[in-house]
């Protein structure tokens, strides 16, 4: 037997008892007569105390031999401890211990094995093994543990019915770049690897699986940013018999669900924001509502004074940043930097002061008479000590630009709290977007997202007004996921697709077997995706989502602990009748 | 709204109540004056029933126009039936329906969606959506759902972790085929898909998960037989610092949990038999223990008395037929072809009769006393009515074939019931396969398998000799998974390396990257995996693991539905660098 406990378990009701712990060596102590081993499993740190006199000398030289992260067994009676530590769970017993055994030896390991590691990003990634005994990521993979579990146990709850789709599909070449699979048994011809089960979901609702989910594993081979990986898991579902509003209702009680069980938290209703509101008050199809700071628009006010700048703009607009007044010179010349900034893109800023006393002072005082002023700071509702900052130029460039001022002061103005959470829905979103360079409209979701009933109408008159029945779930400024009510009606699918630009024929040769079975009686129908990987995160309080992952893989898509992807065998390619070209940018 | 209930909801409670159903038309029976249709969901069958001069004749004409598996919703007021049907939960009621409204229409479907359907394999698995509909296909996902849910519901409360592993990980030359995935963004170079997260389950031992599991899906490239699937879903476990025992106990109380749960039987203990006893008692690895008809061996009172066949035998064997001394000469003639077919490989088969009279005939009297086949029957306790059916030649072919003819023996004699499950260990499996072509040993389970302590010194005087710590879980004579203790300790490894015919360097290239891990404080682990398709199938009864995917492929790794793999583009493989070459087989 190599333990009657773990490290984190015994406690002072245990004293006397003879026990077995196996662990890995965290530290050791040595004061000569004294010395002390910190012993460490998944479950916390045991102290073992070895003493002069107590403990025999062939003992103390066994403890001398080991080193970090060695394993090993230890017998011993547990007692109480002299000087207590109240930081840990085990901190008010240690082990004495009777005898010593090493089951496995270690080398000095890389970086160190604590909170904060000295290790850098690429050699943790080498050795994730190690990076993995970290307190911190062994807390991240417990929390993703218990989501996905949470996550089938509410669904299963509400009837749905996992179903694993398979992963060897067909590739298509719409949406994002897939991953290809090349087929030995069927010479020349390749599986895909699923971008999202969307279509076998569909497929299953036509099947009469009208609650379906899968946590699952997808693939885009895209190239990568800091935050994105080649593959990554997604709560998947659908359901049938269903109109958007008992969708929205179904997985926002999935996120209380979430909130409740896992983080002890209730997050209460989700506010509902329709996308042209989201757009004309947070300049974002994801704002975070962590805080205020909503926009405020003053063309009525703002135009028509002389100021050319604001004269010649599509949109002037603001926000008001409470008790800012105050802000020094240094700190307007910042935001007014930041918001120059070519990621964000502004030609400059103009903020408006509500001093203590009442007077207000802003850098356009020369174009404005103190009632225009007066004016603009009742239409935020400003008091004294108040900060407006206003920009202006072609509406929606210039909201987007708001949009990141806001989130730079909510960051400033310690508004967006790690452990507040203001989940939402937005919903009505464009149906189709139009794209200058194919001058054609391409769907914002996807093909198969219905339009609203009430605006059908449009898709004739005028297509790029219409919305769609689809709605994203936005908790803290983070699109957590997605999804829309399906078109199950075939007109209108042929309408879409014609609006899309495809032919029948091209429709059936892209989308066939899904536009096949829905001339098999397909119901109505509508789902969500959730990115599993960002949920965790979130619930982590992380930025990235690559600590949440067991084994990520670098910004090359490569996985640096077993080196992939690699080179082949030549029998294999020859297997699979392929055959190499050189890269353009292989020196060789 | 769509549905107030679900097709199997409503009940005799519900009647007078004003509802909405939504469903597909599973059939019409129409008798002018007198219509019903049988509407279906997921949930079941509730009938609608419309009588002239009760329902309008708009309503009759538009029933009349439905077809089957067209999608409506009816409106309508729940009414107590004349004549019940006992056999359909709500078999009790009807709906009077006040309005109908198609949602949307179907073609007439190519096969019958019924229990029994008239639909061919290749149809049913081209138009999946439609085989789906079917009640047998039904239960079986929702069985696999259920499954799951329990398997991870009972290895959480064990403080397991879930823990997903790569899909893209580096392909390894050993083992059985894999799938390759070239990367673009590293030009020439190639992902594998997981055989198993062997691998990653034994890192994550090394990082401290000292109880992991994952339900996963498994790739493998490999020529299929019927009931071989090129991607497997499996229930991956490892756990460390943990004895054999241990690891059985943990699982055995998973299948007890299972059986428990989802279908309401106990099967208590796990019977325990080891490799080299299952051999000798049923000439299999995976005995069916759903009935006994063990091996007894008769060389000591079957040899030497002139008959040559026994005499040049290495073994005799033989199984009692309880009651089967009626057999007539055809049955028994039948049961000689049956072990001389090619897949058997017998030479011929010889019986002994004990008759009613306690008298016994063989078909071997002329070369044996009556004292002599009076000792067999002693030896095998046969009663008058008994049959001995025996076999003889080298050993063990000699048991595989009378394993064959056991098994149909308890075919025959209706022993395997479906209902019955008897779960088994069969532990101490050989750890190394000699190859005769290659003239080396091969690790029978993988070359990371303990051999147990007691067979290390055998390591070097007789390898063939020694056994492992591995074990299979085995229910109905079907191999369900199968585990071992790991090697932890790097000597050995080098050591059963060297065993293998690998240099130090080769087996560095090979598993370098857990070879490096093991470097840093490895723990003692051992783990399992279970087929999950296959304990599925075992569960729902079937022989084949087809019917519980959603969308299996067939034979020739093709799935029909969506007509994958297909060719890609030629923009694609320019991207990824590969050209293709003409298969052999291609006529083109």
């Amino acid at each position: 037997m190599f333990r009657t406990h773990t490290c984190g378990a015994l406690r002072l009701s245990d004293i006397s008892k003879e026990v077995i712990l196996s662990g890995w060596v965290q530290r050791i102590r040595d004061k000569g007569s004294l010395l002390w081993i910190d012993l460490r499993d998944r479950y916390g740190i045991t102290q073992i105390f070895l003493e002069e006199g107590v403990s025999s000398p062939e003992l103390f030289n066994e403890a001398r031999e080991l080193g970090r992260e060695y394993v090993i067994r230890v017998k011993g009676t547990v007692v109480e401890r002299e000087s207590k530590n109240p930081n840990l769970p085990t901190g008010d017993i240690e082990l004495r211990p009777a005898s010593l055994e090493v089951l496995n030896g270690s080398k000095t390991p890389p970086f160190t094995i604590e909170d904060k590691s000295d290790g850098g990003d690429e050699l943790r990634m080498k050795y994730r093994y190690l990076d993995l005994r970290r307190n911190p990521l062994k807390e991240n993979l417990k929390l993703r543990h218990k989501l996905a579990l949470e996550t089938r146990s509410y669904l299963d709850s509400q009837g749905f019915l996992e179903i694993e789709t398979p992963y060897l599909i067909k590739s298509t070449p719409e949406g994002a770049r897939d991953f290809v699979v090349p087929s030995r048994m069927n010479p020349n011809e390749f599986y895909a690897l699923p971008q999202s089960p969307q279509t076998f979901k569909q497929i299953l609702m036509v099947a009469g699986y009208d609650r379906y989910f899968q946590v699952v594993r997808c693939f885009r081979d895209e190239d990568l940013r800091a935050d994105r990986q080649p593959e990554f898991t997604q709560i998947d579902c659908e359901m049938a018999f269903v109109t958007q509003e008992e969708v929205l209702n179904t997985f926002e009680g999935m996120a209380r669900h979430l909130f409740s069980k896992v983080k002890g938290i209730d997050i209460g209703d989700f506010e509902r924001m329709d996308y042209a509101s989201a757009m004309k008050l947070y300049g974002s199809d994801k704002p975070d509502l962590r805080f205020g700071m909503a926009f405020e628009e003053l063309n009525d006010l703002a135009k028509n004074h002389g100021f050319k700048v604001f004269d010649d703009a599509e949109l002037v607009v603001g926000i008001k940043a409470e008790g800012c007044a105050e802000y020094t010179r240094k700190q307007l010349d910042a935001l007014t930097d930041f918001v120059k900034r070519p990621q964000v893109g502004a030609k400059g800023l103009v903020y408006v002061k509500i001093n203590a006393d009442g007077s207000i002072k802003s850098s356009v005082d020369k174009f404005y008479s103190a009632e225009v002023l007066q004016s603009w700071a009742d239409r935020f509702d400003a008091k004294a000590g108040d900060l407006l900052l206003m920009l202006s130029g072609d509406a929606n460039p210039t909201r987007k630009q708001l949009n990141e001022l806001r989130l730079e002061m909510g960051n400033q103005l310690g508004l967006r709290k790690a452990d507040v959470f203001k989940p939402m829905w937005v919903t009505d979103f464009p149906l189709l977007e139009w794209d200058e360079d194919s001058k054609r409209y391409y769907a914002m979701h996807h093909p198969f997202t219905s339009p609203k009933p009430e605006d059908i109408a449009l898709l004739e008159a005028d297509p790029g007004k219409a919305r769609a029945n689809a709605y994203d779930m936005v908790i803290n400024g983070v699109e957590i996921g997605g999804g829309s009510v399906r078109i199950h009606d075939r007109d209108l699918q042929r309408k879409m697709f014609s609006i899309l630009g495809f032919t029948d024929e091209e429709a059936q040769n892209q989308f066939g077997f899904l536009m096949n079975a829905f001339e098999y009686g397909a119901p109505p129908h509508g789902g969500i995706a959730l990115g599993f990987d960002r949920l965790t995160a979130m619930f982590a309080g992380l930025d990235s989502i690559r600590d949440v992952i067991a084994f990520p893989k670098n910004n090359s898509g490569r996985d640096l602990m077993i080196d992939a992807p690699s080179r082949i065998a030549d029998a294999q390619l020859e297997e699979l009748y392929l055959s190499l070209k050189p890269a353009k940018a292989d020196k060789s």
